[in-house]
């Protein structure tokens, strides 16, 4: 049996497991929310399959699960911390099957493989189920990375709500994780000396590459914000006042998304508008005030602030004002790890991303970091149309016991 | 003291009681709802201003208060009933002064006039404060005339609820109005030969009209509709999602409001896009769908079917579909009563309006019925800086004055 024949094998098992897991017969799509009780079926089944693979469970004070093999106390004792590989099982709404889990199923059929081959780790091996990476229920993305590195304050996640006004403390209490030992955890992190998060692609640069590449080396995370433009109006009659008397907030709303677009387009970056409030919202009043959200971001911080200058020029002409609510710059992965990365893997292509990641977390905690980017050929995420084939997923599999047998063999 | 004099001092007096009535001391707008506490002040203003003046007050089945000079009964068996004029006392949230308390001001000054000028009226003379103009609270606009002409069914009004969950018919018992009773009251709609309803212009073409022209009389209410437009996108996500690879509704929705306002441009009629529903609405995804409402209205209804049909095909270019969810045909005003009264007033404009109003319910329902306007220097109307001089508002009570001479004085 060739290499990818047995990942292929081992990841059918353990993939096969999570398909009917918290998926919605309707939409089809996956809703698998921090401290649910699918996210308790989903912590229970990784439970079950590290223990089937002889790991030594760990929740952590945060609830990140880690399976260990060897003692990564003992280890980062001697100086020689562990390797940890992982994802998240967590969703968004209608969210699809990849994103998360197949990093967490190729984190262990990549252990599972090197321990049936008789590899003996000169450093501990970890798998993680990272807790709350899409933040879908409490609206802080990678609550468990942001707690256990100590930039999301513990009082500020408990007193996160959900949406039935239920606090993230309540939430975990229900799933029998006590919330109040919440907070920056030394001793998890002093375990973690090497981090690598396979994820699928949420993007086509894989799929439309001309070699036929279907894993990445992860560089960095884009520098991406949030924005707010508010555009001004005047509250008056649908019926009866003429277009020439109207200040219609709706139109510089419009043309802001129009030149968003246009913008991004010219500068190579994306832009999207994915939320609007209109006041007063009534079919026949004509809108006194229509606030936007802009979420840009690009390879370049440069060509993103182009962007949101263009667009800001243009809510300027309708009297709009826009305001920056976040902006997070490169986040750039370990640089040498990168490159070892890349070329234990034969020169595959090394590509940012847009999006954020526990792994990005971890990096800007100074954590020697990395990823790995499995081929979607939709290019589509969060969404049921999110997918990657079984050859791709063993192929990234490979490519994780590689970085393991480079990393945890030697001296990494 | 000339009858302009006159009518100023006698708008003056009634205009101030009105002033804080349902006020919102933060936004300076009006908050006078059906069945409300508000409702029931102006109610009790109401019946003591007709009181003062000597009329008898009959609140009909559905709880619009009709004000009598003469007996309307005796006058509809003789085939000359009567003659009325009046409009609302609600607002819509945070209105302006003067949409429906002018009418009704006016009209109490205007029959004061004609009582203390020694004027025999050979019909009767009523003044009406129609209840739930705006349909602010529960939803229908002009609930008492369709209830009264049978437009609306009374099980349906009954069951209508507010924002608070409360339905017409608990709010109305609340105000102590029966409202096992509602419904088609043909007794009081016999009552009525003609109705003339004064209103502020929601407009500026009496503002902007070469002659000094404070006063119009109403011709007809403009073909109007409501059409829902629904553009497709694909979810995704916002970061990560190159834009040649992206279905993102928010560009079609934006497109589809600039259309509009083009084409309203381009056909003479005004159009609006005042509320919008995005899914899934979040800022860092990209729009799976978008749903906009449109609300179009002209003079002419080919022209406003020409807008619609573009808006469409905008909508269209983006896989979206465009659909009908109303559509009000013109409503014409009595000509020879339109005629009649623009003759005795000397000759003033005659404009149609885009805007509804219970006389357009009563002209739907067979009743002889037309409108005076009163010019608004800012056109605005439905916000606080609607507006009129108080020499305007005087000439408007002239006008009343003037109607009531003509159509209660001869064989109207």
């Amino acid at each position: 049996m060739s290499s990818s024949a047995r990942s292929a094998a081992g990841f059918r098992r353990l993939w096969s497991d999570l398909q009917d897991l918290g998926r919605d017969p309707g939409t089809g799509g996956y809703r698998r929310f921090a401290w649910s009780a699918e996210d308790a079926a989903l912590r229970e089944w990784f439970a079950g399959a590290v223990a089937a693979r002889g790991l030594d469970l760990v929740v952590d004070r945060n609830g990140n699960q880690w399976a260990w093999w060897g003692d990564p106390d003992a280890a980062a004792a001697a100086g020689r911390p562990g390797v940890v590989v992982g994802s998240h099982l967590d969703s968004v709404p209608d969210g699809g099957a990849f994103d998360g889990p197949l990093g967490v199923v190729s984190a262990l059929v990549a252990v599972e493989m090197l321990r049936e081959s008789g590899f003996t780790p000169q450093r501990p091996i970890g798998v993680v189920n990272m807790v709350d990476e899409e933040g879908a229920r409490f609206g802080v993305a990678c609550a468990g990375s942001r707690l256990l590195t100590g930039v999301l304050h513990p009082d500020r996640a408990r007193g996160l709500t959900d949406a039935d006004g239920l606090s993230m403390a309540t939430a975990m209490r229900s799933a029998g994780q006590d919330p109040s030992h919440l907070g920056r955890d030394s001793e998890t992190l002093a375990r973690i000396g090497a981090f690598v998060e396979l994820h699928i692609e949420q993007g086509r640069l894989l799929a439309d590459a001309e070699k036929d590449t279907p894993v990445a080396v992860g560089s960095d995370i884009w520098p991406h914000g949030r924005w707010r433009f508010d555009v001004p109006g005047e509250a008056n009659h649908a019926g009866t006042t003429r277009l020439e008397d109207r200040e219609d907030a709706m139109l510089g709303f419009a043309a802001a998304v129009i030149a968003a677009r246009r913008s991004a387009k010219a500068h190579g970056c994306v832009a999207t508008v994915g939320k609007v409030a209109v006041t007063p919202g009534g079919v026949n009043a004509i809108p006194s005030a229509v606030s936007g959200w802009l979420d840009a971001r690009g390879a370049d911080a440069d060509a993103v602030r182009r962007v949101v200058a263009e667009v800001e020029e243009v809510t300027g002409e309708f009297g709009g004002r826009l305001a920056e609510e976040s902006w997070t710059p490169t986040t750039a992965f370990d640089p040498s790890l990168v490159r070892r990365l890349a070329t234990r893997l034969g020169g595959v292509p090394v590509i940012g991303t847009g999006a954020g990641h526990d792994a990005g977390i971890f990096a800007n905690a100074g954590l020697r970091t990395a990823m790995l980017f499995v081929r979607n050929p939709t290019g589509v995420s969060h969404s049921p149309a999110e997918w990657a084939t079984e050859a791709d997923c063993a192929a990234g599999i490979d490519a994780l016991h590689e970085v393991l047998l480079d990393l945890a063999g030697g001296v990494a």
